[in-house]
């Protein structure tokens, strides 16, 4: 029974009963829905999928108390403009990756991933156990949101390129294709780097106006049809060992909700980060698998030279933002660094040294 | 307000008024409370932990209207009785590892991990994704239960060894801690194989009744104190790369729910899957750091001929089971062996070696 059915009946046995029942805060709390835009296209797999199916888990478990509608990019604002959206009220909520808005702080990088940074495990748990979320909540109260974590990618591949590479040398004048912080470090490899929305990416390879592109890992690149024109397909990324995507709210109506609700997003963010995972395990090797077999895609690590100057440069990148002028950068900077030395030691020596031994020594 | 003085306030209004009440769900919907019951002391750190934790959020998201009492090991029935309290009906939910009820189907080993098997996040993925769950839920419904993955150790430790172990000829003959599945791959490697509860090894370690003992992770392992009787401490497991927990219910009470308090206990666990990982993330390298500079221990790799005897018997172990006389058994070792081959390409080809290349080239 809705609420307006409910009133319609309790009015028929009189003031009394509706008076009653209307004193209960289950009933007195009206049912509300929230617009949830996204910088993702509709359908997208993985990250858009994943924000819709966040959106109704949120409306099944508040028993539609709290029903949130989703709008792909571009439906309400444009994918650029979702965060202001929320910040200006014409939408609740919006699901995208924090680096999008580095334009508002720079230290909002790190909440999505950095060059040589962090696992999608490290990330989210220096998010919620290492002081990553109260720098994050620092951050965004100034511009009245608050945010959580609501998936990652986890470790994304390196990127197409249309020839083999054998050496440092090759990479050297290549036009490629990667934004942000992993653009710098290409930069600091002699590429020409440039972006560009994912839409344009086919056609400029198809062109030669670029050598090269990256964009996520089989289960997104699949779709971009790069195998057409570029059948060397390089990993894994020495950029983007993980994106992670948030659930950014208005502050104060985030607030306002009543503590249940509150824990309801809470939780179906956090049970979204483990699912959007589980995605692209299950379908990045089933994509890679159509890439090979069927699309005659070369699989190649990159040269060992390459990886070592990519890291070299990513570390650099880091120091420059330890070293900004902007106090939540340097303080965001110095908290993820010291995190990151921490968990290291049990990401490599652990799991790390498990992975590759299984890898060696155990095959069906 | 709750529940007994809606009731009396409605009744001072007269029959009409709590007969309307009484009429709508959110009001018939009475408050229920469900008893949880674990295998895990109490304030066990990361397990223990995590099953209160996960009480809690039940409570908080659905507003109280689903309270769980949790009762820690031993409170309210032996912890290895906790799955047959669920079933008579003296509990309703229980916290546990399902490899502790393989006694009703080997095939529940899966569903915490197996020697030589899944990470934390390939077993995750193939229970969501890849057929796992599905199998869980056939095997559990012969006996009316219900379960949901509810946390992760991720890879642990290989144990605590008095003496160095140079080659696969110092451990034949040792008389060796370790439960489950994994003692059967040590006993393959000549190892005498005991099992007993955590409280009864460090006396067993320091009488000599037991060379060597593993337990979980330095997390957990730093409170059993085994550091004082044993300073070798190898790494990593072969036999655990992650120990799942589980929150198991009866089937009947949980399908009697409504549908959002169900959604509820859905989203925590999942929730909890990632928490509870970042837990051992976070703390196990604090308590690795405490055993190495103040208690004098010594970290060290298995050798390799080891390491390749213990694959080779795991796999000789997941090979038997997969040639079971029982059904269950051998479907459920299919699926596993299935979606762990599918999977192991990007956990060892992406994510190992993104993980390595760091490791190699990243110092901060």
């Amino acid at each position: 029974m809705d609420r307006r059915s409910f009133i319609k009946n309790s009015a028929m046995l009189g003031a009394g009963a509706s008076t009653a029942a209307l004193a209960t805060p289950a009933i007195a709390q009206d049912k509300i829905t929230w617009r949830m835009v996204t910088t993702w296209p509709k359908n997208f797999p993985g990250l858009g999928v994943g924000a819709q199916r966040l959106a109704d888990r949120i409306t099944a478990a508040s028993g539609g108390r709290l029903t949130v509608k989703v709008y792909s990019a571009g439906e309400l604002v444009p994918p650029l403009q979702s965060l202001d959206a929320v910040i200006d009220g014409s939408a609740e909520m919006c699901h995208a990756a924090s680096y999008y808005w580095q334009n508002k702080s720079t230290a909002l990088n790190f909440f999505t991933g950095v060059p040589g940074g962090m696992t999608s495990r490290e990330l989210n748990t220096w998010i919620t156990n290492l002081g990553g979320q109260e720098i994050w909540d620092e951050v965004y109260a100034q511009f009245g949101v608050k945010a959580f974590p609501s998936g990652n990618t986890s470790t994304q591949t390196g990127g197409w390129f249309r020839g083999e590479l054998n050496s440092l040398e090759d990479v050297k004048g290549l036009r490629f294709r990667t934004p942000g912080l992993g653009g710098k470090v290409w930069e600091k490899l002699g590429v020409t780097v440039t972006n560009m929305p994912a839409g344009e990416i086919f056609q400029a390879m198809q062109s030669g106006a670029l050598d090269a592109a990256e964009f996520v890992s089989p289960f997104n690149d699949l779709a971009l049809g790069l195998y057409q024109v570029a059948k060397n397909y390089y990993m894994p990324s020495f950029n983007e060992p993980g994106m992670g995507t948030e659930l950014a709210m208005n502050k104060e109506k985030f607030e306002e909700l009543p503590a249940d609700l509150q824990a309801i997003i809470r939780d179906v963010c956090q049970a979204e980060v483990s699912q959007v995972e589980n995605d692209y395990y299950a379908n990045d090797p089933r994509a890679m698998a159509t890439l090979v077999n069927d699309h005659g895609v070369v699989v190649r690590h990159f040269p060992q030279d390459i990886v070592e100057a990519g890291f070299a440069a990513a570390k650099e990148v880091l120091t420059e933002l330890r070293d900004s002028d902007d106090p939540m950068t340097k303080k965001a900077t110095e908290s993820f660094i010291s995190a990151l030395q921490l968990m290291r030691t049990r990401t490599e020596d652990l799991e790390g040294t498990y992975v590759a031994e299984r890898q060696k020594f155990l095959q069906f």
